[in-house]
This record gives C-alpha cells, structure tokens and sequence, in this order.
C-alpha cells in the first residue's frame, strides 16, 4: 500500500518521463521502510487504524528520507557509489540530476505532507520541517561531514540525535499527534531513543566486517570509546523499552522486536569478528540487549 | 522590513553559527527582492495593506529563490563562482556546505510559508509546491541543464516559463489569493508574463556584453531566432500591461515601470553593442517596449 502511495505522490509532482524515472530510482524498490513502519505501528497502537492522514505522512517521510540519502550521496558529500545495493542516483544518473532529483523529492516530501486533513496539520509542519531543517537533520549532515574524524563519542550521538534520530522523531511524534488529543514530549523521547538504538546498532553492523575502511575507523563510536558507545546503547534500549511499556505500545513493540531479533542474529553470527575489532567480549556487553 | 524578516526566519530555522552564517551569504544582502516587491505591490493594490501574511510569502519566495540560486551555482549544475558580485555560497565555503545549504533554505521557505494564518494556507501552499517542484522549477532546470546547447527558441522560452516564472507565478497569484475570496487565473496568466518578460529582458541584456561566452551563444534565444524571440518578448509585455490595465493595478504598474525603465536606460546605452549581436535595429525591433 505504502509503495503504491509513493509512486502516487512521484506521478502527481512530477510528469517528465526521465525525471520521474529518476525519482523513482532513488525512492523505490523501498528499503527497510523503517519510518513508515512505525507511524503504521503507533496509528494501530494508539487509534486502533492506519488512517488516511497517517498514511500520507508515512509517505512524506519515506520521500523525505529518500532526499536525504540522494543528496548525502553525492561525491561532494559522502561519495557513495552503492545504494541498497544498486548504483547510487548520482551514480547511475549524474550528479546534476542528483542534486535536483532531491530538491524534487524535499519538495514533494511537503506536498504529500499537506494532504493530510487533520485540523493539527499546522502543528505537525512545525515539526516535521524543525525535526529535518538546520536545526535538525540538516545540521546533523553538518557536524557529520565537517567533523573529518575529529570526533569524539558524545559528538558521534549527537549526530546520530540529528542525522537519524530527528526523522524518527518526526514519524513517531508526528503519528501520536495525529492520534491523540495533543503534541506529547514521551513520544518525542521515544522517537529519540528510537533513533538512537537503531544507528548504534547499525555502527555495531558495520563492525562484523573484517575489513574496515579509514573512514569507518574514524567515526566508530564502539571503536573511538567503547564503554560510552555501549553504554549510550544500553541505555537508549532500556529508556525506548521503558517508554513503550508504560505507553502500552504491543504493535510498536512486535515491530521493533522483528527488527531487533534480525540484529541479534547477524551479531551473534559475526560474534568473533566484532571481538576483534573491539577486542572485547560484545555479547557480553550487550547483555541487556541479547 | 523584509530583510529583518528573512534574518529572522533564518535565526529561527538554524541556530549553529557557521550553518546560519552560510545561510545569510546565501540571501544577505538581498539582490533585487523581486518577488517579495510583487508581493508587496499586489497586497496595496488589492487590499491596500501589506499584511502579516503577505510578508511571510515575499519572505517565503526570497528564502526558496536563494536556495535555487546556491544550487544552481553548483559545479555540477551552472559551476557559477561569482552571484551578486560576490563569490557564490559554494566558492566561499566548499561544495558540500553549499548542497546542504540549499537544502536547509527550501526546508526553511516552506517553515515560513505556513507561518500564514489566512484559511487559504493549504491552496497557498498547493501553489507553492506545485510552481517550485518537479513539474515547475525543478523541470526549468533539469530541461535547461539537460539541453546542452541544443534548444530551440521555443524550448528557451518553456525553460523561461518553468525556471523563472513559476516563482513568480506563485508570488503573482500567492499574492492574490491572499487578498481575495478565491484564486484567480488572470493573476496566474499574469505572473507568467512579468515572468517570460523579466527572463527576456535578462537574455538581451546579457548581449550588451561585447564578449559572449559559448555558453551564452548557445542558449541566447535572440541569438537562436531574433524575430521568435522578438515576438515572444512583445507578446508578454502587451500581454502583462493588458492584464495590468484590466486589474487596474497601479501600484504593481509602478513597480515594474521602474524596473522597466532601468532595462530602456541600459539597453539604449548599448544599443550599438547589441545590434552588433543581433545584425538588426534593436530599439527599433523593441519599439512597443522602448
């Protein structure tokens, strides 16, 4: 359903062919939909349906998310080659399509945000553009880029906070929003501690391969202070399994455990690989989390 | 008033110093602000007051015009080094700073956007989307960069319509959906032809120049064919003056006279250089406009 909604909202913004096609590449297949997932799971946790409204702003953030990968992508900024397994949308189209193919996806990002109906949406605006602008994703691109390895581990989370956390935040508050009766700060927590969890296990991912790359040995929070990386995670677990207790969130809940049961997996597989290169035993440190 | 306004939806949208300091050079010191100023002389025309409202638009407009501007200079778009008579946001703080610049700016004109408080904010931001995405500006653009030289004077003159008025379309009508019950086609009809007039007039005042790039005799739709271009340009200016007259619009008159009377100064004081260009009496090809 979500897919068909994306390729929807790309055909009402866009009509020339090879553009169009463009935006496509860079949107679809989808990835992990992570984000629409959770505003599906927190509509069906907190109002029993995944309402219209919710669905189109599961779709403003995919497309939104979609931009930020395009843009990051590109070879003044990280020089990626390979997306989701496939060449990068500068690779495969160049990089001026790149560029503009992601103002086309921010752009359209809002247009498929404006459409839903609730009388909140002036609220949610306010916090999707905040969550993703320069005080936001925006600036967690800044302080990524700009950090050229200098950086500790309180830095390296609070650019995972803005890089990764803000959109989460924006799925997860922005769905409770539209559910309830007002904006509430625990749900804005929760999408933090969310986001948290979610990038250091992705640093912990990258970690099961053999070979690291300079750049990765730079940026590691696991690699650049062990305790404090492993500690920000375990207590961004906890917090985010806290909160979604005391909310009653079962459909959030089943949904991150899928996600989770996947992470476990892959690090156990890889368990010796990761003990090298952080010449510990991980699955003991990780004990509140296996 | 307005540049305090644009200081102060940036302070608002940004707060890391180096982030926002690129985001003024970006917009500071505002250039001609023509489409703030349209927004301006339709609010006194037809309400007779330049409200709240109407200058969260022209703020709205100048913040996305500005972002157009910082990617469009891009080296891998225009490769522009100098804008406004300075060096561009890219050649003064680095390529990757100017991508996320861009995007930090759009995010911010539409945070700025929906600061309107008029019932109509969801048409008005319909508008919005619609004239700056994938189906206008952005199609401007990527039909301009993807023409490579090979573009006909009809094609020149759609890149006109998508790239420079759209904006100024959604400034025109923006600015009059504001004032009235209803939006109306006249006024869009009208943003088009200050558009297409504005761009042509732009194009020969690029030929006062003696020495033209290889570039500019490419694209240059006088170049391309003198008399299409010539009748395009007479086409739009009868056209907005009939739609002016019909509106009775005087302030929005007397704001483009000025402005129309700086281009007579300039292209008569180049007239030699031009006809030299063109092998054909300009002012005399001009005469419904000099």
């Amino acid at each position: 359903m979500l897919e068909s909604e994306i390729k929807k909202a790309i055909h009402s913004s866009v009509s020339h062919p090879e553009l169009r096609e463009i935006l496509e590449y860079a949107v679809l297949p989808a990835g992990k939909l992570f984000r629409p997932r959770l505003v599906e799971a927190l509509a069906l946790d907190l109002g029993k349906k995944f309402s219209q409204d919710h669905l189109h702003l599961a779709c403003a953030l995919e497309l939104h998310h979609a931009y930020t990968l395009v843009h990051d992508d590109l070879p003044a900024m990280d020089n990626d080659l390979i997306r989701r397994g496939k060449p990068s949308t500068h690779a495969k189209y160049g990089e001026w399509k790149a560029v503009l193919a992601g103002d086309a996806l921010l752009i359209s990002s809002f247009e498929v945000l404006m459409k839903i109906q609730s009388e909140k949406i002036r609220e949610l605006h306010r916090l999707f553009s905040w969550c993703t602008g320069g005080k936001g994703l925006i600036l967690g691109q800044f302080l990524d880029l700009g950090s050229h390895g200098k950086v500790n581990t309180t830095e390296v989370i609070r650019i995972h906070e803005l890089k990764t956390a803000r959109l989460i935040q924006a799925a997860v508050a922005g769905a409770a929003l539209l559910s309830q009766n007002k904006f509430s700060p625990d749900y804005f927590r929760l999408g933090r501690e969310i986001g948290v969890t979610f990038q250091l296990l992705d640093d912990l991912n990258e970690l099961t391969e053999e070979k690291l790359s300079p750049h990765e040995k730079d940026i590691n929070p696991f690699l650049l202070n062990h305790p404090m990386a492993m500690k920000a995670f375990n207590r961004s677990y906890v917090n985010l399994k806290i909160l979604m207790e005391k909310e009653n969130l079962s459909h959030l809940n089943s949904m991150l455990n899928h996600y989770f049961e996947d992470n476990r997996r892959s690090l156990s597989a890889k368990s010796e690989v990761l003990t090298l290169h952080l010449q510990s035993d991980v699955l003991k440190d990780l004990k509140g989390f296996m």
